[in-house]
């Protein structure tokens, strides 16, 4: 069990429909004895009575409901080969048990394929109990396409999750090593710290050594939905060399990782050759990884881009192992200059007609989208990508908002994030302070997802998403109230926030002092608010009648409220 | 003389009409032969060729401009009183030369009063040659009431700048010490600290002992104009009781600090006994120190605020010394729940009231805002503001988008900063990580100070200020030619860009390599740029005709610009 990341708060259980659905949240106590139930990704490991062993894995939650829809079947699978895991490794490492993976009997297998016949999963009703929302909503939302939800049949270990505008905002945090640095230890921390401070799903970016041995670790201990780049592997089996790429390659490498348990995967189909010369006026060319591969690809070959050539092949495949695509956005600005741009627009209207193609074999589909933005120019790449692409979930990289601040593109990022993510992107990808100039090391993931989790819960906000605002007015009714600890229980991170009050005022009466050290006993603006309050309380002055008339009022909603608030299980208060 | 933030860097000056209006900027030499010229707010510390001695003060540059107006004349001043320097302090400490404080001969000494009667000033030289604009504008701005240069007759140290929104977006970082915590040589090292990473101007919200002699020593020392509250320190002189406060005790200290050469002052002349009640059924009351002390005193007295009654006196005051209206927002919102309601709004059609009133008397005017506000009710401020306040420029603080990450609300306040200053505020005043928990550290107001600076940026770039986007396209350049030294000499805060790119990669020769440590040798999505544009032009095929012709047309572009990258001087380009 790991530490949870609020000391005070217990973990809790929504109960649904069959015994295994019971969804996990934060329950947090407050000191006047109301509780605030929050959202939580953290998994299994901050549940005190679950024993969890990394090298065990986590318990297969969905392996029942995979196998009683009997759709599937298990089968031998792909036989490990020496490249799995990459140049220069040592032979792919098993130290989990052989499972044999699961696939299609028949049709596909999606959550959207069953979600268009009516049939409500229970990893559907699991994620609308997490939102708040109605099972059938969420199985309308992925109906339509405007919604997914990421749930490989080989990743039985995730808590369901849905994606899409009309939920919570996502945050996603990208993890994996390089050919520079990084262990398989360590992405598996990096992978429960991430979900711990409130990461949605994780990407593993991978491209170094270990590439299988390393995902399949992540896979079987991660409670979140994972996503990977398969073209990162594809291009390493080839010795690191984009012209040598083949569909071959690349349709193997994602069978491999379908069998391991991927839920989504970014696929650069849109990167067509005749878009590659558009890019060369930019300020800062091709950013992108995949992108960059399959331009190079396209012109050493000067044929299309076998990815999307060859689409419907991959379509086949992902509905039989229900992975969610993410279309690359390979041709994304990499600099303020580049934003919006032909190039760019180019591919999005492609992700387009490749999101409706994806959609006639049942695929779940989202769109990734850049990158950097200036605030401006923000709006309108929401609004082309829901245009073009049918209202598809849009899943975007930031956007920075200015190329000057490396070090802090943390926070040049959660400003395009968090305006994003409000005109209507459905999952943020979060950026880290490292961005630009290294590995992100374990405090870089914290900062890069509480900057997220800020993003993506005011973009809830400013949404007006139902129950969004109790959080908020939770924090702030302790904070008026004077009431420190419940302030520093309810904030994104208790910790900093307690260890910021004790810098200033250490001793254990001044958390329940009635003033802070910004102002000072005598200077302090609640307190005299109170006084206001009362000095109304006590007169009969015209203007304190309404005064008074409205803290009665406050009185009586504060009861009325009953001993209990909740998020975001209350999507009508 | 104290290091400078970018060891590379030079002081340069842009010569004006007059030997002495020399204005500093920062000049980044880069690695390619160019250089990009930034503003720079960081004053004579970062002169080698300047001794400056934080005892003897920084030399009057503006003396001269001043005295030859022959407007203003030197008086004997109030006389020090004991209780100026707070309750409980030693008696003031005079440890600088008694200067005799000028004033107003006759009519009004305001940069506005002299924009008004078509005059530039040096001071508007100053301003107009920083933001890189003609001084005829800056005039006009000025006189039209767009805009404030503050520039208090008795601050003769300042170097001249303009807050607007058509000029630069600006950021303010609050300092002071209070009842709890802090003194005078840290306060004075906080100001030189936050200019030195690039606040425009700096606020002394002192409460505590000494609040006369640190404000003392502030101004002496600061390049920037320098705002304060008066009412923090007129409240002291009554012992901390807000219903003992008089009009007298308030213009007493007004006169006081206007002696010392304060530049602006927030003045909460808008909150209006009718205005008091609507705040009662808010989830948190009156969260301005100012707001709640006078809302204090209208109902300890049950009569209207003395500041807004007896207003046209202050407005004789602000003329006779060229002190710049903050006009205060005292019953900004302290909560989501509480974003434009009735009574913030209510405030703010008094503030344009005011400012009307303030015009009259040739006054500088700036409207103060919020405070906590959703994103999707931002823009309402500004666009309230703007029409109820006659385009005076707006001032606000954050806003913070959401209320749940104590601890980090430089970010939460960073993206409401980002989005408020492109819709039109004019300063953007600084929220730091400790904002609600605790005094903030040197650690602290770096912090918010680089936050606030991204924020602004941000701002100019979605506003599309001319030349700000020469910053980003600059660093741009460098990152993807893998000039990494310029890289980091070019951002924010190169020493954290180097330590971060050092932390994954230390070795010098890393510093030239064509790669960098998120992708590895291999997978340098740059790397494969440059190949592609490479073969595109070893190639004759017809997509990549149009490649080459836009790789020429890139070369005869860097050819056209020459060896020298300006901002914000060349705005047209």
């Amino acid at each position: 069990m790991t530490e949870p990341v609020v000391p005070a708060a217990r973990k809790a259980y929504l109960q649904g429909s069959r015994p295994e659905i019971r969804v996990p949240m934060r329950e947090v106590p407050l000191t006047n004895g109301d509780a605030v139930v929050l959202y939580d990704t953290s998994g299994p490991y901050t549940d005190p009575e679950q024993d969890t062993d990394v090298r065990a894995g986590l318990p297969p939650l969905r392996e029942a409901w995979i196998a009683e829809r009997g759709d599937t079947a298990p089968y031998e699978g792909r036989a490990a080969r020496p490249e799995d895991d990459g140049r220069g490794s040592a032979p792919v490492q098993e130290d989990f048990l052989p499972r044999r993976p699961r696939r299609a009997s028949g049709g596909a297998v999606t959550q959207r394929a069953y979600a268009r016949r009516g049939r409500i999963t229970p990893e559907m009703e699991f994620a609308a109990l997490r939102e708040g929302v109605a099972p059938e909503f969420v199985r309308d939302e992925l109906a339509a396409g405007r919604a997914v939800l990421p749930a490989n049949v080989n990743h039985p270990e995730i808590e369901p999750m849905v994606i899409g505008r009309n939920f919570l905002v996502k945050v996603n945090a990208n993890i994996g090593n390089s050919a520079v640095a990084s262990s398989v230890e360590e992405e598996v921390e990096k992978m429960t710290w991430a979900t711990r401070w409130g990461a949605d799903t994780i990407m593993d970016l991978s491209t170094g050594k270990d590439i299988h041995t390393t995902r399949e670790w992540i896979l079987r201990n991660s409670p979140v939905p994972v996503g990977t780049v398969p073209l990162y592997q594809a291009v390493e089996k080839v010795g690191g060399d984009p012209a040598e790429l083949t569909f071959e390659v690349f349709r193997d490498t994602v069978v491999e990782q379908a069998e391991q348990g991927v839920d989504y995967m970014t696929v650069h189909a849109g990167v067509l050759l005749p878009y590659v010369p558009l890019t060369a006026r930019r300020k800062t060319g091709i950013v992108s990884r995949g992108g960059s591969i399959m331009a190079a690809w396209c012109l050493a070959h000067h044929e299309e881009n076998f990815l999307y050539t060859r689409f419907r092949e991959l379509c086949e495949i992902f509905a039989a192992y229900d992975i969610t695509w993410s279309l690359g956005d390979g041709l994304r600005p990499g600099s303020i200059a580049d934003a919006n741009d032909e190039a760019q627009f180019a591919e999005l209207r492609t992700q387009g007609e490749l999101t409706r193609i994806a959609a006639e074999y049942g695929n779940q589909v989202m769109n990734e989208g850049p990158g950097h933005v200036p605030m401006h120019k923000i709006k309108e790449n929401v609004d082309l990508q829901q245009e073009w692409c049918d209202g598809a979930p849009f899943y975007t990289l930031g956007p920075l908002t200015t190329d000057i601040a490396p070090g802090y593109d943390h926070i040049t990022s959660a400003i395009g994030a968090a305006m994003i993510g409000w005109h209507g992107t459905a999952m943020l990808c979060y950026v880290t302070p490292k961005e630009h100039l290294g590995l992100p090391d374990r405090d870089d993931v914290k900062a890069g997802v509480i900057a997220y989790k800020i993003a993506a819960h005011a973009a809830d906000l400013a949404k007006g998403h139902p129950g969004a605002q109790a959080w908020d007015d939770a924090l702030s009714d302790a904070r008026f109230d004077f009431r420190w600890e419940d302030q520093f229980n309810l904030s994104l991170d208790p910790g900093t926030a307690r260890a910021f009050h004790d810098a200033t005022l250490p001793a254990a009466p001044a958390k329940t002092a009635h003033f802070c050290s910004m102002c000072g006993p005598h200077f302090c603006s609640m307190k005299i608010t109170r006084d206001v309050r009362r000095y109304a309380g006590e007169h009969g002055l015209a203007e304190d009648e309404a005064l008074a008339a409205g803290m009665r009022a406050k009185a009586e909603e504060f009861k009325a409220a009953g001993g209990r608030v909740y998020l975001p299980l209350s999507p009508g208060s």
